[in-house]
């Protein structure tokens, strides 16, 4: 059976065209620096991403583990969104690997107040308080929203002014692009100094993501790479397809951002249904219901009966995400499934 | 000159019965086992805060950091105050020592929500949460606020239902049962598995603090004290001090407690000054003013001028500490102090 | 043009089989637990290792480290060969990640002395020892030498005796095997706890290792991978080739083994090179010369301008690894080469 | 009942003078940087081994620990003695703490061969190899030998010429420069970058080591000292011992050396018993016996029972250190136990 999928833009099945990379791709030990493919692709994504050099990396979540690894000695102190990914759902690997403490600004969706950011931009100079050396933004941000160019900017000089770095978790990246009209994303990457954008989600590749920045960074994060297991020898397969991601299908993301939209208004026309659209920006659709916890148990089940796979409740809050996978038919029917639900007793 | 140090309580002088102790304590070299200091200290400890056993550690950040080491595995999640001392003032050692991430219940001057800390309980089952198995009171909390008993046996049996353990941070236990009334703080500590208790500070030892527990956690603690590099040859010197603090200085805190309430009230009647009430419960007097932020900086350098030692504003708060240097006379002058500097231009 | 690579044998080639395996591999979303294929060689792979469980891993470094964070707490102490992978190739991320440390008992070409591996294995019992919890056995030994079954037999039962695991390093676990003659490689696990199995290497797969174990440990070791940002989305494409490695390809290295037997005969007949036949079991040949410094650093250039890709000399030794890509002829002229090269002034 | 502790120079009581000292110090809150007598120590330390700064530490662990965090980034390697305290005794902290990894290079009695330290000497150019950032030489060594000037000055220049940093486990510094016939210390600190020295052990303080350097490195110390809650409060009681023993007991240590040569002429004069003569630089006695294990084991009980307290047999030696508590009859005394012990049956 075919599912409506509306769980994250992770379950992005490759295109054929990735598919067909992969089957004819040239590959090497990357080890011994000798697979062209996964040279080819990080030539390209730091081209692209506007960096002298880029890594390939097997998640986002190892993209964001390198970049701290390589900007940070142990018992610093990295400003970040409370709700970031980093914060959130990466396991507090932020801790074990880099050995760096979390501290948080104001915030609003993932746009740090600026004065805030400042004040939280500590020195060296007091032994009892960890000195601040990364800003880590995250845009587009998992709840929904995009920062603003102006926002990343005045991030960027702040840290600057302070001797502190910028990196940008960019997992949506060209979400982000995307929602805020910027065909060239060098525009948003110049507010960094190192960026993460995944390949995967949105961009459809099987596996994988790239980190771009400087060179002696990006060397340090070959090294943090090589500590976390995350070389590979023969990796060339899922550049091919990374490089595919990259090259043709950034431009294709209006139409996911179109299609939240669109499922966003019918889902908000449900009664006890009501969608925030203050976070409508990229391809994702949080709601919030007036189903009691007995009713809001009931829902993922009662939507994969009938076809749709959704994520539950979390923190009072429902997700839906879409992607290369769902048409505006499946919205059509996705609302009519949760309208269905709703009406229920 | 002698001054009033109203910074902290941590700059108690330790008492001559404390020098004299020290001047005639038998000592051995305790990586032997070889202290009898020591050894009393330990166990009378133990006894004192109703634990199977206690271990001498150089300061209550390096207690609290052997209680982490000595309760989670690397990769776990403690449950904490947001604006405790350890997420707030000890430079990420949680991250670099044990390797685990702190998640932030709904709280209140250190009480926890009881609801929000059994939501954030989460178990081993998602392998993209880190599992929380331990949760930290503060109590007295760094605010100046006490944790009423009724608040930390709900904690307590929440934990222990969802399978975590607790650490009680009493860096100032003591404080906290003369506040909440508490005759003998075992009251307290029956509803924490762990208790680290400072000597220094209201109890005017001059190093050390005491971590006490069940014995195989205080085995694991003093492994990770050894790692630390907290064993001490000949520390029945401290110990001797730590004796006197812990069998006779208990008593005393009450008064530290009245006079914070009054210098509370004589600062509460200085115009522009506005005591916080809702945090007055033990030796810290807690302030916030009309002073623009140029009068604001000039306020530590002028109490210095005129005798009183005070820390500058933090988060647009004023803090003083009353202890066993300061008299209610000090608290006169100290008042008398600020309502000049306030009156001024 | 093509080159005679003998650096190492994972330069290997995925087969066309593999290529057309991950042509048409169905994937889903790993992190979901939507991957069938991954699924596929998971259950395979932990049948194949006689173990309740197992995990697709990006490299045996990354194997191993999941492995040291699943069955260690920071602080424990690993038993391991000092010339193991570990030790002198993993960039001590023993210690930055799990943060335990290595101890070296007596060993000869990876096989461990069974007493000296009894004294090492220090218990919980004295606060300044690290207590050892882990025994690492890595077979075949990256010296080209394998341990024999009753050694790692016993290993294995005064590990067990001593309360400790086994985790055995089987990068090139079926080359152990196959040099051993043993047929069902569950004749070798049974003597660890947990084992890690390379799919590339001999096996040609293109990226990819397993971990197999109890099924807690396994869950650990999931945890530990996420946390190294090792999880993938659809990595059913890697894991159709590993598939094909592990069902199609471990029967064929006993060709890999005679090449290298008859590469080390032929190297052997020339004047001035030396081969270690006391470690050639598996696919590898190690050699010495008497040439000096400045011709053993010709040697490299001079092979690759001849059409063969070889590492240099390093700590005196020279290494060849024999592999799918290599046949009886490439072996033939490699050893002319050697021979010319060793007869120019 | 007074034993002869000949377990460790560690056992060592506090002089009259020191007690004096501690009983009249003047302290403050060292947190505040308030404690006279701390920072008189720290600046005498500085001076006497010729280091812009110095930093008080619980214990010589410590502050090797704060060395190493200190000088190196996480992932870096350490050239060490793999028979250094730091390698052997110090329950893996270097892992734990500061990411780092051991090297080994080829050593005797913890005097490094230069070549060997040059090979070990890797630099940043390979992903699969750590960097080597710091050296560390231990002198006195724990094997009871000393360190020539001349070797100091080789592993210093090598370890510079290689961009590396020396760092100086001086437990025992005094005892080195001591057997060296050195009466300032500053010819050997010239040659490493930081260094740490004990402040118990033969020089008797009960409590305490320096750690001294540049102010940059001293300054990261302090942070890595706050990290492990080293930090003290009045530990100018401490630091008052600490003065007495760097000003007035550096002189004494020739008769600790004396009586060890003396103690070690009368056992060698034992049937039986063979000590070793190439390590018998400074305090320590080291000998092996041709003992069974059964008589071995009965050791230290019989000595015990007849006044002596010894550490039992290590790895097939024995060992016994003399100091200020030991006379030279007590060493008479205890030789003709060992004899009286050897001849039993």
């Amino acid at each position: 059976m075919q599912y409506i999928d509306l769980r994250s833009d992770t379950v992005t099945q490759p295109t054929q065209a990735m598919r067909d990379a992969m089957a004819t791709a040239v590959v090497g030990d990357d080890v011994f620096e000798d697979d062209p493919t996964l040279k080819e692709l990080e030539a390209y994504a730091a081209e692209r991403l506007g960096k002298e050099a880029a890594l390939f990396v097997t998640s986002g979540m190892q993209g964001n583990a390198c970049a701290l690894m390589a900007h940070t000695r142990r018992g610093d102190c990295v400003i970040i969104d409370p709700h970031s990914h980093i914060a959130e759902h990466e396991a507090g690997s932020y801790g074990q690997l880099a050995g760096v403490s979390l501290r948080y600004p104001q915030t609003v969706n993932g746009t740090m107040e600026p004065a805030s950011v400042r004040a939280c931009l500590t020195d060296d100079s007091d032994v009892q308080v960890a000195p601040a050396t990364l800003v880590v933004v995250e845009n587009a941000h998992s709840s929904g929203a995009v920062v603003s160019l102006d926002n990343m900017r005045k991030i960027y000089q702040i840290a600057h002014e302070k001797g502190a770095s910028v990196h940008l978790d960019g997992a949506r990246l060209f979400n982000a692009a995307t929602a805020l009209g910027i065909a060239d994303v060098r525009e948003l990457t110049q507010y960094c100094d190192t960026v993460m954008c995944c390949l995967s989600k949105g961009l459809c590749a099987p596996v994988g993501s790239v980190l771009a920045g400087p060179k002696d960074l990006i060397w340090r994060a070959r090294r943090a790479r090589r500590i976390l297991g995350g070389g590979m020898r023969q990796g060339g397969f899922l550049a091919a397809a990374g490089l595919v991601a990259l090259r043709d299908m950034t431009g294709r993301l209006q139409e996911d951002h179109d299609n939240a939209k669109f499922l966003a208004s019918a889902l908000d026309s449900i009664d006890g249904v009501q969608v925030f659209h203050d976070r409508l920006d990229i391809d994702m659709v949080f709601f919030t219901t007036d189903w009691d916890e007995e009713k809001a148990a009931r829902y993922p089940a009662y939507m994969l009966e009938h076809g749709a796979k959704v994520t539950g409740c979390m923190g009072g809050e429902y997700r839906m995400v879409c992607h290369h996978g769902i048409t505006r038919a499946d919205c059509e029917q996705t609302a009519a499934l949760v309208r269905a639900f709703a009406a229920e007793d």
